[in-house]
């Protein structure tokens, strides 16, 4: 049995699955544990106040010496934002691209550990050698350079995970998807498949980067005035082409918005993008040159309020301030919940006097992901025994099971996995083994962990209907009250408006207190509770609200 | 001057123009006004807490003797839901066909003022007249029954309001949009146009509901177990294609959620929805017939959390639980903001194992406004001299006015209007004439206009960070403190496992309580910011949050 369970691998995904981002996946064999990828997740409004999601990784510090060490497949944060929380738990080499490292570098230098991290750039062709795994990087395209699948050779077989991947035969930076690669290890006998989900609702393939390239330089061509284009820092190979559509038309670049600077910085000194000597701008030297010798690239596609884009739309931006013959393209599309932000961007930006191009009205923008006929190439290309559909919601992951059962795959070597759940395979077959510690852990401000269940739940009741304290002090051994009760508010109503409603609240408060008072009652915890229930009850029925109601009671 | 300013008419919107929703719109000569619409607005997200929004009609109360009436162009929340409010400030006839006043009925009942008010249905083809006015019903269709545009006949010439509409020439009640009327109307010279540009965006036409019912019927088709469909309560057409699809497969029917069941039963009384006698079936029922015998008819399509369909998704509700076999129909597309609850809920349907078709893989929905080719025809037939977009945010609305202008039309003659701005036109010409007061007027529970910026400033503040209260006791003779600090938090962190943070909190409390009794400070102003100050300090370097700060004093 022993020796059975030894020659099993593991796959245990820690996040990614049923879910966007905080992508992690454990392989584990024998002694022996890589993962990919290590990234975070942005909070759903459901997570008041939460800054950023991580995944739970006990199970790796509880293994901590198996852990060999971090497989990136590209530079998002949903797949390498987690490393500095994970890093600063378990220590373990990281491996990666050029650029993609790149990104990771300076993230851990915001968080001063970059001098104690073990940072590795793989070679394309090569491959990374632990005592039972050998580790391969292969080119794929995504909305970010350098972005790579990951195969790794097991002694059951060889499992790929293709990270997030689009098939572009014409990409900006001429890398084209290594589909060569995939063809000779589909001739292996690839053991398992997981493949990127996010489009795998959507029929028929992913446009060319190019495409959106030639529609922006023809956007370019008939602008009067400055263009500025807001698109995701990351997206280098868009940059790329922004910058030449400018170039074709004798405009100067400015960068805006810190990681727009960043990135662009990061990626024109690994060589990832080009801009000649001298067409490079400050945003402070804008008003230097005529209107139509200005291309400015910014952040805040997503209308995120506290960005560069939607400072500029509402005039507060320090350096940059809307102009009559402004051209502004969002050259980005929705992440699902900004919807209403980036509409009202827009509103703002036409109000301004901006023509405004976006995604709706032109096609200025791609998705990074594979479609139907994308996911069907490479299925057949790799011929999997074994798969399982990654990076998506369970409704992404179903369609891409669909997909795959449609090409003639046997439904029993699909696997639905979730987040936690083991895997367990030999080249003879594979079965859910159970499931291991998992789930998110939230950051707010500096805090890792200590905003749970009971938090939230508090915030969204704060958010609804606001907080009424009531303060009291009483004579601990007279059981009277010495003064107050005291009622303040925050959220529920406006004090200054509201007096006659609140101290009809305080008397409620009072009889109450009299009522315990004459009963001689001196647990304050039934007295607090007393109140709460007056009060609650007379709020509701004069304001159908129920705030939460703090009692605090002093003893003297 | 007082005869000329006489001949002009003045259109206001009073909502409805750079939004989606509270449509109300003035028209306004000499001594009368007549109102298009009384509708609602949803709250965003940012509206923390907030139930609905109405239109702030303090033009009209300053006006109230010109008040003639107010004309509903059809039963949707948006255009009829402000009416409880609006009348009760504002007690005048309301006139709408019969299904529209059918579904305003039963919300004044459900406010006990049905009896107070006075509702006119219209017949088309006849005329209300008042001293300056006749106003006419149109015949249109929309994703609701008995839909109309409203021509306003004055002195100064016709104005056309198109309501929410689409061109559908095959709806599935048979009622096609009166293109002949609108044609009729155009050769008689129309003043001007105000027309639905909520689609302004989008190419193309709008395709017809009787493919969205062929869809629906061949799904049903293949179907194995249950069919449960959501929808729109009001798109009683929708509904009663899906009631024929289930009767084309021997399915009865059940409706469940309180919006459906009332609607529906207003729809069939009134004779808009036809279900053959023992063909609807009690929820309660039905457990009585073969799982491919039932189909339920549920709201919720927008993954509302108390909604029907998300109880079911969620195991929640009483009577109704996923079956394996069951197929649900999501046949509706999710209103801007409510895109992450809808994926929710498909997720959680998926994982229960029912089989789930919503628009994304299967075109079950359609929307119920004018695509760019419909709204070029509108404009075409009606030829108007002057042209107001409405119903849209600021992005809709100018697209709308893109393609006027492309039609050939005059850009001066084209007008943005925000809400509160007047337009005042003769036969002669048109122009901005100022502003009314308007805006948004919130409710919250029983309150009217009592959440103000202050308090929805304080829900945000307290949903992002929580709120922490320091009481403190202090004899105010010989200015020390009797008892306290106390220090209570909701919403920052979890009291019972941050002890040590809460203890730390209070020492920094009390050292500057020190101070102030120390400098005699008796100010309690002064005390009371000094500890906000120091508190808010100390917690921002510890968790970087900035929770509100609460400091109470009691006086003994």
């Amino acid at each position: 049995m022993v020796i059975k369970n030894k020659s099993k691998v593991k796959v245990i995904p820690l996040g990614g699955l049923g879910e966007i981002g905080k992508n992690l996946t454990v392989i584990e064999y024998d002694n022996e544990i890589v993962i990919i990828d290590c990234g975070l997740a942005f909070p759903g409004a459901e997570l008041y106040g939460v800054d950023l999601v991580i995944a739970d990784i006990t199970y790796l510090l509880n293994n901590k010496d198996k852990v060999k060490g971090i497989f990136l497949t590209h530079g998002h944060e949903d797949h390498i934002g987690g490393l500095p929380y994970f890093l600063k738990q378990l220590n373990v080499p990281v491996y990666g691209t050029k650029l993609t490292l790149g990104l990771v570098k300076s993230k851990l230098e915001e968080h001063r550990m970059l001098a104690d991290c073990t940072l590795n750039e793989i070679k394309l062709g090569l491959q990374i050698k632990t005592e039972h795994f050998k580790v391969e990087f292969i080119r794929t395209c995504h909305s970010i350079a350098d972005a790579c699948a990951i195969a790794i050779h097991t002694p059951e077989g060889i499992i790929i995970h293709t990270g997030d991947f689009k098939i572009d035969y014409t990409p900006i930076d001429g890398e084209v998807i290594d589909l060569q690669r995939f063809a000779k290890l589909g001739n292996q006998r690839v053991l398992l498949l997981m493949a990127d989900s996010t489009n795998a609702e959507r029929p028929g393939y992913t446009v060319s980067e190019k495409i959106i390239g030639e529609n922006l330089t023809r956007i370019f061509g008939n602008a009067k005035g400055r263009v500025i284009v807001a698109s995701f820092a990351s997206n280098i190979n868009r940059v790329q082409q922004i910058i030449k559509s400018s170039l074709a038309y004798g405009r100067k670049v400015a960068f805006s918005g810190r990681s727009m600077e960043k990135i662009s910085a990061i990626a024109m000194e690994l060589g990832y993008m080009h801009l000649p000597e001298g067409q490079l701008i400050s945003v402070d030297d804008i008003h230097k040159y005529p209107a139509d010798k200005i291309t400015i690239i910014t952040t805040g596609s997503q209308g995120e309020p506290m960005a560069a884009l939607s400072r500029i739309a509402s005039s507060t931006h320090r350096k940059i301030a809307i102009e009559k013959g402004d051209s502004v393209i969002i050259s980005a599309s929705p992440i699902p919940g900004n919807e209403k932000l980036i509409s009202k961007l827009i509103d703002a930006l036409l109000q301004k006097g901006a023509d405004v191009i976006y995604n709706a009205i032109e096609e200025v923008h791609v998705s990074g992901h594979a479609c139907q006929e994308e996911l069907k190439l490479m299925h057949t290309l790799i011929k999997p025994k074994f798969f399982i559909p990654v990076h998506g919601e369970y409704r992404h992951l179903r369609q891409h099971a669909l997909l795959a059962e449609g090409l003639g795959m046997d439904p029993k070597n699909i696997f639905m996995l979730e987040t936690g759940q083991i895997l367990e395979l030999s080249r003879n077959g594979a079965r859910k083994a159970g499931i291991v510690p998992s789930g998110s852990i939230m950051i707010d401000g500096l805090g890792i962990g200590d905003v749970g269940n009971v938090v939230l739940r508090d915030r969204k009741h704060l958010s609804e209907d606001g907080i009424i304290t009531v303060v009291v002090a009483i004579d601990k051994a007279s059981v009277s009250v010495l003064s107050g009760p005291d009622i303040v508010t925050r959220g529920f109503v406006y004090e200054r408006e509201s007096r006659d409603l609140l101290n009809e609240a305080r008397d409620v408060v009072k009889t109450e207190l009299d009522k315990c008072m004459e009963k001689k009652i001196t647990d304050w915890f039934i007295i607090k509770s007393n109140i709460k229930y007056a009060l609650g009850e007379f709020l509701y029925n004069k304001t159908k609200r129920r705030p939460i109601i703090l009692p605090v009671i002093i003893e003297i």
